[in-house]
């Protein structure tokens, strides 16, 4: 077992040892019971991934109209090789996320070193002293077959390990609020069980005193609006019984602005938690629809992205439509509607399927091979055929490579044997495909390429000129634009300087000379 | 053959005789050489039906910024047994259609009677004199299987025919504006060969006076707002080359209120035919979606029109979602996705298919079994079960039938031996069921009944306290509710009163007391 834990900047740190915890929890009694004194509730958030170490910040950072701190935060993470990195890290004041958003240094700051509200620990004395618990625990979904989601499935083990350990140190009165993206029926069915079992063994009559729990989904949007994504934003909610209810929307009206955007308090948990996947289900949908038009768009001579700009006119009615593309990555879009439909079966027992859902995540992961079929008019065989895919990450001026649609793409073109460079301003190491290097230099990326494949829509790739990606690949490679940045003056150029052009969506590209 | 056309209040019109057609003719040489002389252009509206009579006078309603009126406009209506009685209603000044936007018989009135700027005909000499002719011909999708509309096509034959007249008669310079909604491909591949083939015939060089043909799709909303729908709203257009664009751009501009919705152009016919049948499968679709969420939040106690709610709340990204019903009715979402589908193949051959619209279309014609599943949780065999069915149309407070959910709800309940009762307050006559008795009196229909369908969310449906329901039935029916407008309060209340209540998408019914 290894007794390090590397920081994503290269840190190592020491994983505690027993002497250290022991320190540690002595440390966590003292500033529980100063911070009692001054009349703060103390919240523990489980698990410090992007989410929750955000919320726990926001937290944090909650104030009474007296400007009086409402709460002080332990940020729990688990001394694992992999995460205990975080602990010391935001211990300092350092967010243990990067971000384009300005406010998630400065939230940080203030919390830990200024207003000392926020501490992060790997005890799970935490929990024992907490009077609310966030749950912010990772959950994925598991796609055995790539293109069959009917397949997925959600292990729910890790999640229900966490549960556990709640269930163990909790106080009777504490509430669980869950706000981790759960397959619907979770907190009635996994988390309610789950603490009822341990309260039992604590011989806590769970009749007179039933566990609190709720559930309540972020709505995180990453890039510049992280911090407020979380704090000023709609929220829905609900709990298991009445009194979780309570603690809970008190709890949410003091930690977001909810006279802006007042909270959604819904019937039940199962309403909750299909509400988020519904939702993020709803949006793979549109992207499906929009890729299957994209398809036949292009075969019939229509640009999709002007016929999507026309249909958009129509706000309130046809505005969310979405546009197509490369591919859809990210971690909720991929994966929301697989909980939901895994969920029928395996947790509820019914015999009720979310084929429309579902298809769409099939649409969208097997969209990338697309990409290889309008190569492949060109190259019938893609053995040795030099391919430049520019922007790995899933979204534009972003650096996550969460499920990212370009790397299915990659996958299948190295199965063909092309010879594949990548370039992406916002990616320098790629945790998903550690194997595949990064090219920091876009003319070295390009440099007599056959292929060049606009994969995500950066800023950076929309501001080139055809000249200048034509001068760095010294030649007239094949450009392909997946994400509708080439505007028809730019494609014009490249059928002028002698390329072919093609793009997702982009039919009349054929008519342009 | 039948000598006369009978209109829905049953007036009885003759056919006109060849010597009638004859002074009609002489009539129309006579009003259109005054029209041109007032420097009025002619303009002929091909069809008469729900779109080309207000379409017809919006043309016929436009003036220019000194207030003199534009157009002079035939609506040219064949002399059919169906559809001749239009003829001379119009051009006493009443609307051949019922509305509840009293904007129409007012345009009708004074384009007709007071500004003489519009009148019907019967004759093909309109598009003899037109400068434009707007085609809005009726043009179906056909669906020979229940429930798999992967087999569905288009039947254009009559409206091949409508061409082929337009390319008989219409001089050279006339522009062919095609306002119905066609399947993609059908300006290019038949339009335009059609009235090539007839203009060659005529004598006319193609090459030098290559004919004026383009596209712009309606986007009529029935109810309150008809007209101002077809004229205040935003508008897709697109033609066949740039002299049909020109036209057409000035054309709706001169009609239309462009300053405040100013024109879409794309680069073909073909995109802005794909447009309109790709916003009405978005639509589709999103309904589709909906519904199979709504089944599961009826096994797992969710209210799916609260977590719709709670999520449309997301203004701009998730506000589109549309709500769970008895299913999808009406002459445009129920068939879009068809004529888009059918394209593929049958016009341009290409391999395409629109799977996730195809399946929603699917889903949607098929869900008013679903309502049949409720009443079968309580009544395993639906023999001499009385069931009475609230609402015909497709939609509350309108009284149009076409293609109806309820439609497929009653003639499965035949199926099933039910003995069904319905009731409309705005369908006096339902055209596609004929040997079904609409109650005027809803205490007739709900009288003695076991199972009470609030299949169309009417206001005078919506407003029904559970006393007055119940004392009209005269015992404690089953009561279902399609559209959601039981409050919580109402179920709580027939709950209370001894009924059963169950909804689509209401699964939180049974947790209320």
């Amino acid at each position: 077992m290894k007794n390090i834990s590397i920081s994503p900047n290269g840190t190592e740190f020491q994983i505690p040892t027993d002497a250290e915890s022991v320190l540690e929890l002595k440390k966590l009694k003292e500033i529980t019971g100063e911070q009692k004194k001054l009349g703060r509730k103390i919240v523990a958030v489980q698990g410090m991934g992007f989410v929750g170490c955000v919320m726990a910040a926001v937290v944090a950072d909650a104030v009474d109209e007296n400007g009086k701190f409402l709460y002080f935060v332990h940020g729990q993470q688990r001394a694992s090789a992999r995460s205990f990195w975080k602990v010391p890290v935001i211990n300092t004041g350092v967010p243990p996320v990067s971000s384009s958003d300005a406010e998630v240094p400065e939230i940080f700051h203030r919390t830990v070193v200024e207003k000392k509200t926020l501490r992060a620990t790997w005890l799970n004395y935490a929990y024992k002293v907490a009077d609310i618990v966030v749950v912010d625990i990772q959950l994925d979904a598991t796609k055995p077959a790539f293109g069959d989601a009917s397949q997925g499935y959600c292990d729910m083990s890790a999640f229900r390990d966490g549960m556990k350990t709640l269930g163990k140190y909790i106080s009777p009165e504490c509430l669980i609020l869950v706000e981790t993206t759960v397959p619907p029926g979770t907190c009635e069915n996994v988390v309610k069980p789950v603490v009822e079992e341990e309260f039992t063994k604590r011989g806590i009559d769970i009749k007179k005193t039933p566990p609190l729990i709720a559930h309540s989904y972020e709505r995180v949007m990453p890039g510049a609006k992280y911090v407020s994504s979380i704090r000023d934003f709609w929220r829905v909610f609900s709990g298991v019984n009445e009194k979780s209810k309570y603690v809970a929307r008190e709890f949410l009206n003091n930690i977001l602005d909810t006279e802006k955007y007042p909270l959604t308090e819904l019937d039940n948990t199962n309403a909750s938690e299909l509400s988020k996947v519904m939702e993020n289900s709803y949006r793979a949908t549109n992207i499906a629809l929009t890729l299957e038009w994209a398809k036949c768009a292009e075969k019939i001579g229509v640009d999709i992205h002007k016929v999507r700009a026309a249909i958009r006119k129509r706000k309130g009615t046809h505005d969310n439509l979405l546009r197509p593309s490369l591919g859809v990555g990210g971690y909720c879009l991929t994966k929301d509607p697989v909980l939901a439909n895994w969920a029928m079966d395996a947790i509820f027992h019914i015999d009720e399927k979310l084929n429309i859902a579902i298809n769409s995540v099939n649409i969208n992961d097997t969209m990338p091979l697309h990409t290889i079929d309008l190569i492949k008019e060109e190259y019938s065989e893609l053995k040795d055929v030099r391919i430049a895919v520019l922007g790995v990450s899933y979204l534009e001026d972003l650096g996550d490579t969460r499920h990212s649609p370009s790397e299915t793409l990659i996958k299948f073109l190295n199965e063909n044997w092309a010879i594949v460079k990548t370039h992406d301003p916002y990616v320098e190491y790629w945790p998903e495909m550690e194997n595949i290097p990064i090219q920091k230099s876009l003319k070295e990326a390009l440099k007599g390429t056959n292929v060049i494949i606009f994969a995500v829509g950066h800023s950076e790739y929309m501001e080139l000129e055809p000249e200048k990606v034509l001068k760095m690949s010294e030649g007239t490679p094949l450009i392909i634009d997946c994400s509708n940045f080439l505007s028809d003056e730019k494609i014009k150029k490249y059928l002028k300087l002698g390329c072919k052009v093609k793009g997702v969506g982009k039919g009349h590209i054929k008519n342009l000379r």
